[in-house]
């Protein structure tokens, strides 16, 4: 579609950085300071719902989104791992994968309730520095799918 | 686990209506006034992560959330459907199912982002009454499943 920023333009680095590209999806490690790990999964042509693919791509993204959680919760050891496909500003699928950790900017809520704390500078940053191995983490999560 | 809300007392109304119960997963029609038809798919053992499931629980479970969002899509003609695993307060797998609408409190943010404006009385109450017709629609969805 046109005039869905996550259908253009697929080639320009976009709000982070290009883990993984399929001809399916592709996975971004996304850039937020206050949320080091943070991956999102996106569909690669326009859809807006899950149900508007068929049972196989279903399966294959949330195969994709899996791996990828399997990636965070090895390397970055979060409390919780959180899963989201919301959709309402940018309908075009896709996965948000965010390790979240009991002391991070939100935790409990969600990645868009109240900021609520500040998590210390050198603990974002050892995150920070783990998430680094996550690119390779998760690509070979992929390559034991298929 | 004995302290968790999700797993005691699973035969007690929890905060909304049992629609579907099966030997893994149940589904229950959430009471929010504000969100009509907002359902929730809810592992009935004690599991915190998706990816502490198998893969064949984990697809078993999506089929369900899947059939969940087929159902609202149809029942409800939402705007964009919702969907969540977080489990930041609760760490039992749940997943939120949540038709959204341009007008409703939160939209365009998540349910969890602040209020937003008051969908009219109106539309409301002719949303709570399609939703009336969600339990039969989704036990129909699952039944083609299997």
């Amino acid at each position: 579609m046109t005039n869905c920023i996550l259908c253009k333009d697929e080639s320009k680095p976009e709000e982070g950085q290009l883990i993984w590209r399929g001809d399916d999806c592709r996975i971004i490690l996304v850039n937020d300071p206050d949320l080091p790990g943070f991956c999102r999964v996106i569909w690669n042509h326009h859809a807006a719902e899950m149900t508007d693919l068929t049972y196989g791509e279903r399966e294959h993204l949330m195969n994709l989104v899996f791996a990828v959680e399997e990636a965070i919760r090895h390397v970055m050891h979060p409390d919780k791992v959180n899963l989201a496909a919301l959709g309402n500003m940018v309908p075009h699928i896709h996965w948000h994968v965010i390790p979240r950790f009991k002391d991070d900017a939100f935790y409990p809520g969600s990645i868009w309730s109240p900021r609520i704390h500040q998590a210390p500078e050198l603990v974002l940053s050892m995150r920070q520095k783990a998430a680094l191995d996550l690119p390779n983490a998760i690509r070979e999560q992929i390559s034991r799918l298929y």
